[in-house]
This record gives C-alpha cells, structure tokens and sequence, in this order.
C-alpha cells in the first residue's frame, strides 16, 4: 500500500497505532487491559499524543474516560461526539474498542492537515469500561456522560473486592463527580462509533464497511431441570427422570427454532450439571438461554415458543423445569438521519455499504439515552472477536478512515 | 415385630448395630466414613466386638481390613469369605457395605447361640475401601486377600497428598506385608457377600431378596466434541459450529438407544462446556459416557451403535469428536454352586427369590480373581443409595438374616 516517496497511509498509521496501543496489555495471549488497570493508565499516554496530533485537548474526567476536544467543543458549541471503549475482555484482540478511538483520530489529524476545519464541536471519548471484564457492570464510561451511571453500579466489586468507585478514586478520578459529566442532550449533535463488526456478515458480503440500524435487543434466561439422582448402574433406563437428557433435548430444540426464524439469534452458553459425576444419574442442570433481535416481537414470539417447547420436553419425562429471565436490554435503533449521512459518507468514499443489524451491544447502547446514535462497522477476519487473532486488514482501516472524513464534512451541513 | 417379654428380633439387633456404626462419621448429612480416617478406625471397636459375640476372632490384617476367624479358620482349615466394606462414598447412606458385615455377624451370633457349630472355616471381613471415596484407587481391601493389589494403587494419593501406603502405615497397617495376605484358593471355600441392592428391582418383585447371577461388566468412554467458539449475538445461526448442540444429539441419541436394548444400561453423568459463558458460541464438550452390561457381547454391540451415531451426528455439525475408552471391567459371573445353595437357603427361609444381575461393581469384582464368589440383595427403599436417605426394613433385615444363617447351614455339606 506505501509506496516509494509516500509518507505512510492512513491506514498504515491506523494501524501501526493500534498495534502501539495493544502493547499495553497485562502478559499473556492477546490484549487484557482492565478498566483503572496500570495497563489502562499507561495506554492512556499514546491516546493523549493522538488527539493533540488531531487538534484536540484530552483531559481524564472524573470517571477514568480520556475526552478529547476540539476549541469548538471547548467554547460550548453544539458537539459531535466520537468514540469506543479502552479495555477489552480478557485475552481479546487490538480491535475492538480501540479502533473506534484511534480511527476517528486519524481521520480528523488527515483533515486538519488538509486544512479542513470543522464548524462544530468535536470530541473524541476513549471509554474507560465497556466489556464489564474487571467488574459485573458494563458500560461505566458511556452511562457516565449519559448521565445514568447508578450507585449500584459504582459500588459493584472485582475479584479482589475493590468497588469500581474506589478504582476510579485510585485512578486519579472523582466518583462523587460523575454526576456533573452528564451532558445536555441540546449540547450534543450525535454520537458516533465505529466498531469491527465482530461477526462474519461484512466478509460474506465482501463489503469493508456496514452502517448499523439498530443494537440488537437481549434477554437471558437461567433454565433449571430437575430430575432424580440415581446409580447409574442399579435403575433400570425405563424409570429415569436424567434431568441431562431433558436438558439436552432443550438445547437441540432451542437451537432447531432459531435456526429456523430470520433475525433472531441465540445460543445455550453455560450449561451445568449435578453431580456431575461419571456414574451418577443426573438430578439437575441449569442452563442460559441468550436470546438476541433487533425486532422486540421477533425476540419475544420466539422467547414463548422456545420456553413452552422447554416446558413441553420436561413434562414428557417427568422433569421439573424452572426458568427465569436474569437479564433484558430493548433493541436501541440508530437515528435515521445519522444512519443516512453515514451511507452518504460511504457513497463519498467509494465505499459499497448495505445497512445490517448489531448482534452485540456498543457504548450506543448507553449513549442513546442521551443522544442520537449511528454506528459503522468495519469488516473482520473470520468474523472473529474476543480472541488474540481479532484482525482487521490495513487496507479496510484506509477505506473506514476516509468513510469517517467523509462523514465528518458531511455533518457540516447538519450542525 | 418384638412383641412383650421377648429378645430383640434378629432384624432389630442388625438395625441397632447398623444405627450404631452409622454415628462414625464425618459431620454432615448421612454418613462419610472414608478409608483408614478417624472414624474408621472408630468403628472397628463395636464391629470387633460383634466378630467376638459372633465366635469370631478379630485381628486388623496389613492392608487395613478387619478380619474376624472362627477356630477352624485360625485352624486352617478350608474357609468360607462372608463380608462387605466398611466405607462409604461421601455423604453415603448406613447400608451400603456395612449390612454385608454386620448380618452375617448377626447370623453366625444366633447360630452359635442355637448350638449350631459350622463344619467348616469361617471368616467376616470388614474391607477397608471399596468406594474409592477417598483414593482414586477402588477394592483396596479385596483385592489384598486376593492378591491383585498393585503398587501403583498402592502409590494413589488423597486431596492431600497422602498416598495409600502411607495411610495405611498410619493406620496401623503394614503395606509391604501385604503380598502375604494373598489366600491360596484352595484354603478357600467361596466368597459371599450381602449387600442393598441400589436399585429399584427387588421392590417392583415385592421381594426382600434376590440371588445375583453376575456383577456387570463396566466401561466408561470419554467424549470431547470440538467446535468453533464466536460471539453468540454477531455469527448467524446458520454458520455455527456450536460443541453443545452437538454433544446435546450425542446424550440424547445415546438415551434412546440404551433405552431400546435389554440388558443394557448407562448414562452420560459427566458434562463439561468450554468456555462456558452465557455469550459465547461453545467450542468444547467434554462429557463420560458409561455403559453397563451382565452380557459382554451386548455392551460392545451397544457400545458400537452408540459410538457410530455420535460419529454421524458430529460429521453433520462440522464438529470434531475424539472418543477415549478410560475404563473397562468385564462382568463377572457368580458361581452356580453358590447360586443355588444361595436359592435353596432362599427356600428353606420362606423367602421367595429370584435370580438378577446387579449392576453395580462389589468387592466380589475382586474376589473373583481368588474363589468362586456369591451375592445375595436386600431390597432397598426407592431404589436409593449413596444418599443419606437409603433405608431398608427392619422386617427385611430380619429376613435377610434368616436367609444367611440357612446358607451358613447349607454350606455344611458343601465342604
């Protein structure tokens, strides 16, 4: 992609920036870099760099996000704001979360150097916590500027018993201030990530970028089937009540129904079983079920047809089965004007771009409370994620780069 | 059952004997009387004390087995084996193994109080492990008198390290005099043990007893199923190659096939998903399989049909299947002799009996490799062991105790 003569693409400096920021990671395969972590301090320094290279200030605020800002967004203009998450789960990849911080980073140092100024307010976030790895509590940085970071949230606890209010304190930031980083939904023009997709829909579509629609919606449910213990050897197989072969019908059938329904997915991730021992008749499992859809009804016709098939199989064989939802998120559709001057921008770029929905949840998922959101997902190797071997050509960090220019001069006539 | 002025009934003695060995054990639910531990050697006290009310001479033997001789056997004389194992599995009930000590002490006892002297040898042994609760090493006990005890299992250690020879010195035993134990077979009459049956069978007939024809030939097979891990919200349904829905087929395929052939049971009771998170497609299975049957040519018969679906149904996933025998002990069949002189003590008892398999291993799996071995079951309530709930009657220990002493009977003109 250099050739002779050229200073780098931007793709090349994309990317040789996300492979400086994976560095800082704690040892081990992949990337682990915790919310308030020393890795989380330390990667910190080269963002900083970054924004100041794209004309913006960054500043810690008191929840542990690095915030960039353009003059504009200084002088209280109405703001775009840009952004994704610093931390990744344990072992996960360069991608996901940081290049939604680095890539719009570059795209605004290409266009200051080209002399392009902005007649808005920018700011670039690099979200503390995200993926909720360290703690059991998700998207910390994104509901602090939204406003909707509660004290349960704050009072949450890693493995070693610190809450998340007392890293943030350790980190240099004020939990007693995160209240005051709410901003004012009159102050902001959108919000806007960029985000690998995480999935393998772009690469079939041999497309380098897709604009999201919507953050699908999620719901989780903790299935328990009760059945009756037994010497394996000394009960007759007619007189079973093996809460495992009860189980396992559940999780065929799960999955024959939501193979069988477009936009709906789901999977059976956790399964357990006692007493688990290689001779003993298994007296009960418990299981998750993850139901996900962009379409609430979808989500829940196929919920009530795949938890009374539950309830069917278990009556059939004697089996107790109780279920209870442990988690639900609505579906958050992306703004259609966003969504619209984001496919403006890939027509600009030269980028083919179709609308597909997010089967994960984003910092948009928290963000919408505030603002409008739109996303832009940039194509991945294998659909692969969460995984050291996360990749992303140079070629497709390029092409998103110059979709974000042109998104960024497009939403000059949108201020 | 003791109406005024009278003795206790033979069945309420054995029921207050088996009461009274119940009450050494760990603290907790049911009774946990692990091998060579405090609470074994506690109950060693009383069940002397039976041997000696019984005729019998106690001695502790170098591998931890307490051994009670009449004359003739101290004598030399050739000698009948009666007996069972003196631990249980944790949190195990009062019956398993113990009822095979103490009721043909209670047997032996009303004989010599009737004047009735025994033409022959006798020994009751107290086995020190059978379970193998606290060693991953099971017959210890057996398999000393019959001189099948290896080093390795000799050098098997506990959750603390303590290996067997080193528990058993500590005990008071003499691990490097244990070769000496080893009978010769033509000092030996037979072996015989009484034991709850474990399972539902004896209960359904509406017997108190029944004569097994043979202990069950045992495998156990280890199955890993390998798929493809992804993000369970962002891979569509239909690319997956999801280790649980496969290993799901695989436990519920093998259900209906056991459930289709006679003579034939088993059961997957271990089940491992990796990584096991409520959002992630799983990659890996790992789950036993273990298959029983009296009849050899019918659990490989079975084992085959089994295998080869779990083949197919991996090759129609795109899933990888390793399958690993870790286990494998063939049926051993009681000898025909004891059967019947154990049918006719049935008889002259009143006991109606028939003849079954058990499905369980027993110390009689070791014994057979020295003597010709016989068993006789005890029916148990809802088929129930290894649980703090498994009972039996005190009107069916008094029956079973009647059984015995015709056997002991009968036996004379076996000699």
């Amino acid at each position: 992609m250099n050739t002779a003569n050229d200073a780098p693409s931007l793709g090349q400096t994309l990317m040789a920036r996300l492979d400086e920021a994976a560095t800082f990671s704690r040892p081990g395969p992949g990337v682990t870099r915790l919310f308030c972590s020393e890795e989380h301090r330390q990667v910190l320094e080269p963002i900083g760099d970054w924004m100041r290279q794209a004309g913006l200030e960054p500043s810690l605020d008191a929840s542990g996000n690095l915030v960039g800002r353009n003059p504009r967004a200084i002088a209280g203009e109405k703001t775009l704001i840009l952004g994704s998450h610093q931390d990744t789960v344990t072992e996960g990849g360069k991608y996901d979360g940081m290049l939604g911080v680095a890539l719009p980073l570059v795209a605004l140092q290409a266009l200051k150097e080209q002399d392009v100024e902005l007649p808005y307010g920018v700011e670039v976030v690099a979200f503390g916590d995200e993926e909720g790895t360290r703690f059991q509590s998700t998207l910390i940085g994104s509901r602090a500027l939204a406003g909707t970071l509660d004290d349960e949230s704050l009072a949450a606890r890693d493995a070693e018993g610190i809450s998340v209010a007392e890293a943030i304190q350790a980190f240099g930031g004020e939990p007693e201030a995160i209240p005051d980083l709410a901003r004012r939904p009159e102050q902001v023009l959108g919000f806007v990530e960029v985000h690998i997709e995480q999935g393998p829909v772009l690469e079939s579509r041999e497309h380098a970028v897709g604009v999201v629609t919507a953050l699908t919606g999620i719901e989780r449910q903790r299935v328990s089937v009760t059945g009756k213990a037994g010497h394996a050897g000394t009960t007759p197989m007619a007189g079973r009540r093996d809460a495992l072969v009860g189980a396992a019908e559940m999780v065929v059938e799960a999955d024959r129904l939501l193979q069988a329904t477009d936009n709906f997915v789901g999977v059976v991730g956790k399964l357990e079983v006692r007493p688990n021992a290689v001779n003993v008749i298994p007296s009960e499992v418990t299981f998750t079920l993850e139901l996900r859809s962009p379409d609430a009804e979808t989500r829940a016709r196929g919920r009530e047809e795949i938890l009374s098939a539950f309830r069917r199989l278990a009556e059939a064989r004697g089996l107790e089965v109780a279920i209870e939802r442990t988690y639900a998120a609505e579906a958050v559709a992306c703004a259609e004007w966003l969504i619209e001057v984001l496919e403006e921008a890939c027509d600009g770029a030269g980028e083919p771009a179709e609308r597909m929905f997010s089967g994960a949840g984003h910092d948009g998922l928290a963000m919408h409370d505030l603002t409008d959101i739109g996303m832009l997902f940039v194509r991945c190797r294998d659909g692969l994620s969460h995984h050291p071997d996360e990749a992303i050509t140079a070629e497709d960090a390029e092409r998103a780069t110059r979709v974000m220019m042109q998104f960024l001069r497009a939403m000059a006539s949108r201020v």
